[in-house]
């Protein structure tokens, strides 16, 4: 009898759209996303297997480059666990990339940095085709401000007063160190990048929902700055709608390449 | 008693998602952009009220620059009347804009050129995102060949090999002038544009999934310039599907201004 295939760690990029789902994270009978791909991993390898995402994304949040590891017996080579998983997934989720890894691997624990993007559609009549995409604001936006309030996030803070659930935050606190806080307008759509070597619980939709309350002049930059370093979720403007953010890439050190 | 304002044309700009509508056209219960639109009229007007499209869509196809017209009483200015009528529609139809016009004026006899875009998601992995707004081919594309298909298009021809149903053509018979067939490429986005005197039934998608055939090398361009030259439907390449279809503006000789 030969001996069965190595246990290999799998690291797994995805693309989901997020409006039909109620969220990443398995719960019971509700259609996540992790559950879709769990089961894709039960039809391929005909066992339980457990997949570990960067992190969670909340219901309607979209992902361009998610990242989920597994371990299991080395069956395929990458491209063909691509090929096969997006065979046996809904249309709305895709692998778009697999790399094998050391089985020590972990999607969440590895993860050193994370991109998140926000889309908002800005005209006065709202757009048919962006319905689920960008959240929608039909008022004139002062981008030279914004991109004031946004450079005052940059580098380690406590963000306390843009996490919806600061007790969710033990047991590392809400200290992050922000690298990027970007605005861009193309045509009506604007969009905010942002990069930090982690994101409170809705940190990205509050933050952007405070940045609009400055583009539309219902807030100063100075009152943002005051909010922020406030450091209580008190005072914070209500935050963005969810299904304009997109979770845009996970990044980690370097990998040996197993393939 | 003061006199009824006076009956005026209005011609409508107006963008749907045609996804959730079985097409344009009043069809009894079904849920149609006309009928919508003309819900809408009634609620404002307070009586039935005829909307002329400048054509019909089918279902799955998309517009951003649909026109129709209809005639009644002058009630409002035209960017109240966008107002009034986005007030009243769902979602997924919105009019962009409004103009008073004399009310001989029709949508569909006085609509002088039309321009259709069509669009593909060209790249190996499907993309979550446009599974509603592009056709996805995942084969490479020969661009070069595909042009130089498409300018065997340009000038007047008899379309009859495009169109899915030559007798519906009938009284105005199936030759039309093309002024462009153009192909364009963004990254994974491919984008067709056509622009002609009038366009025959299913014309644009036979055209691209004629066109889409000469791209992944199952067509010579020689062969497509005879499928054109055969006037008949018999050995026309199936066509595309709807839902990369959008059309995109109609053109009419200079009006005289009335708002």
């Amino acid at each position: 009898m030969k001996p069965p295939p190595p246990e290999i760690g799998h690291k797994l990029t995805i693309a989901y759209r997020g409006t039909d789902f109620f969220g990443w994270q398995r719960q019971g009978e509700k259609r996540t996303v992790q559950e879709c791909l769990e089961a894709a991993l039960r039809t391929i390898w005909g066992r339980q297997i457990d997949l570990q995402g960067s992190g969670r994304t909340d219901a309607g949040v979209h992902a361009t480059g998610q990242v989920a590891s597994f371990v299991a017996p080395r069956l395929h080579a990458a491209h063909v666990v691509v090929r096969a998983m997006n065979a046996n997934l809904p249309r709305d989720v895709r692998v778009t990339t697999c790399r094998l890894v050391p089985p020590t691997f972990h999607a969440r624990f590895d993860a050193v940095e994370k991109t998140y993007r926000y889309l908002v559609f800005n005209a006065v009549v709202q757009d048919p085709f962006t319905l689920q995409t960008h959240w929608h604001i039909p008022h004139e936006l002062d981008l030279v401000r914004m991109r004031r309030a946004a450079k005052l996030l940059l580098g380690e803070h406590d963000f306390a007063s843009f996490t919806s659930n600061p007790g969710y935050e033990r047991p590392r606190g809400t200290v992050r160190t922000l690298r990027r806080a970007q605005i861009s307008r193309q045509g009506a759509e604007i969009v905010f990048r942002f990069t930090a070597n982690g994101f409170l619980y809705r940190m990205v939709r509050n933050l952007v929902g405070g940045l609009i309350k400055v583009g539309v002049g219902r807030l100063t930059v100075q009152e943002f700055g005051r909010i922020l370093r406030a450091k209580s979720r008190g005072e914070a403007p209500p935050n963005a709608p969810a299904h304009g953010l997109y979770l845009a890439s996970v990044s980690y050190p370097p990998l040996p390449s197993r393939s």
